[in-house]
């Protein structure tokens, strides 16, 4: 089969790769419809995580199930499954509290490479989700951003405890930080402030629920969520990037007593332990439990209550991923989504 | 009036100090019952920080109410009452959110110095609670601990989210760890590890409810809280003590989707973005609301359903302050009461 491998930052090659099978009897094969790059691609991409050997790319799928070992019970070959980005067995104590991601036979999808034809996902029944039937075309983006990004979003929502009679502040406006808006407004938010200076961006923000942008960042940024808030901050701020300055902008956008959910993957940050105490924040995130909330937006999906596939404004061939990666690198493109 | 002073580190002096008096018609000044000296007291008295001029101290208090200002409503003259460590006015937004000790006009009570005859409380109607009557001796401690430690402690089980079927640990064998065992036991909590290598607070610990003893610290401490919870870690964690080494204790103990609540004021405290991630912990503290729980903590006190004022293992006429300091800068006392 074909499938992306990162040989060296900035080197992205489409290669032939050996097709996968069952190994153990709990796996699937799936035949991806669509995959998708996502920013956490970004950090090996850029060399800021190192790049120890040529390394297959991606852990976001859609498909068609090909194969099922022989102790599969949920999905069947035929049927179009939507997957979280980990592997769980869905049923161990830490799975049943919500939190598959953390899965005690975890295992994490990026390993095997899902930008590619074939993938094999382990734990079929924990992880795989069916859609009611074969979905149309149009559908498949929202599906695929089901798999990772619609479900982060949706997840730092969640932690920040987002609900109704609630301002919601949202940090970076990529894939998730667009999708926390959305979730956000699906949630019952009272009032969604999006931080973000990049025109086409706000605009998504605005049609997926903002009610107000703010442009500025950091200090300013945060003041100028003050003024929103009668000088008190928002009650619910997610934050979606993952670095030093936005995990502070969050936390210090957030009021007394209220919620910070981060979901930016977080890379060299360091929280000061006196700041945060007496910041009185709530403080929860990580990597998405999107198996959680899969059979929920599936349903939203399938009944087009939501339209979470608008955050792919670029669409390539999985052949020409270099240039997917390459447009997301430089902004250019909010997220690329490869058909397969 | 008599009060303690702070000169420099070490140096702990009883001295006249003048009488305060209503400033403000909001005020009440109150005549102590009983005083005492807190964990957070030590920082200074250590040096560890700064003392920039000869400081009141004390901010912990209990006593019969002498005089309030003409705007004064839920307490007067004559009444026993129990007051926070920050005043504030239980009206804004935050107090009603409960987060009292964030109030946006909230007062440090520290600045005024508790530790004396008599003490000005400003935003009294937000601040002191009566007891039903003018209590007993013997209830003065606990109402004593429920100003501050008692508080303290819950707010961390509290912020940990303790409840039935839960299992809990708690970093730190001071007198807010112990009472963090208390509060865990009457939050209903199905097993509670005290962490603690001391003989005498391990037992209090035990009489308070706790059901496992870990001596164990850092990652033996941690790998030992593993073991007794299926290697999972526990459900909800209360941090006790405020150092790097207790914070991460705190975090690796508690299982993925666990609840850590800390109450040990920070003192530089780093925390690892990254780890902090992936742990999928909640982290929720700061200084305690006292507030939102003095009308509770009061009722179990005067009901005899709790003796939170058996942390108190040493007892001195505010004249030997300083000894009381030394008692528990040395760890031969848990918490030195002053009686005024």
């Amino acid at each position: 089969m074909r499938g992306v491998v990162l040989h060296a930052p900035g080197d992205v090659r489409v290669e032939e790769r050996a097709d996968p099978a069952i190994l153990a009897p709990t796996d699937a094969v799936i035949r991806l419809s669509a995959t998708c790059v996502c920013g956490s691609d970004l950090w090996p991409y850029r060399g800021i995580e190192r790049v120890e050997r040529p390394s297959p790319m991606g852990h976001e799928y859609v498909g068609v199930v090909a194969a099922v070992g022989d102790e599969v019970r949920t999905v069947r070959p035929g049927q179009f499954v939507v997957g979280s980005f980990f592997a769980s067995d869905n049923t161990c104590e830490i799975c049943r509290a919500g939190y598959q991601s953390s899965c005690v036979d975890r295992e994490p999808i990026g390993a095997f490479g899902s930008q590619a034809e074939l993938l094999r996902v382990p734990l079929a029944d924990g992880t795989l989700v069916a859609t009611p039937d074969v979905p149309p075309d149009d559908l498949v983006p929202s599906f695929l951003a089901a798999s990772d990004v619609l479900g982060t979003g949706w997840f730092g929502a969640v932690a920040a405890e987002v609900g109704p009679s609630k301002t919601v502040a949202v940090v970076g406006d990529g894939a998730v930080g667009l999708l926390g808006v959305l979730a956000a407004r699906q949630l019952g938010a009272d009032r969604i402030i999006a931080m973000s200076r990049h025109e086409p961006r706000q605009k998504l923000a605005t049609e997926y629920g903002a009610t107000d942008i703010v442009t500025e960042r950091g200090d300013e940024g945060v003041a100028r969520v003050k003024d929103l808030t009668d000088g008190l901050g928002a009650h619910s701020v997610i934050e979606a990037v993952g670095t030093q300055e936005a995990m502070m902008q969050a936390v210090r956008s957030t009021r007394p007593g209220g919620h910070v959910g981060f979901v930016g993957v977080s890379h060299g940050v360091e929280l000061p332990g006196q700041e945060l105490f007496f910041s009185h924040v709530h403080l929860h995130g990580g990597p998405a439990p999107v198996r959680r909330f899969l059979p929920e937006l599936i349903d939203l999906i399938w009944n087009r209550r939501i339209d979470p596939g608008r955050v792919f404004d670029l669409e390539l061939p999985l052949d020409r991923a270099a240039e997917g990666y390459a447009a997301m690198d430089d902004r250019s493109a909010i997220k690329t989504l490869l058909t397969v």
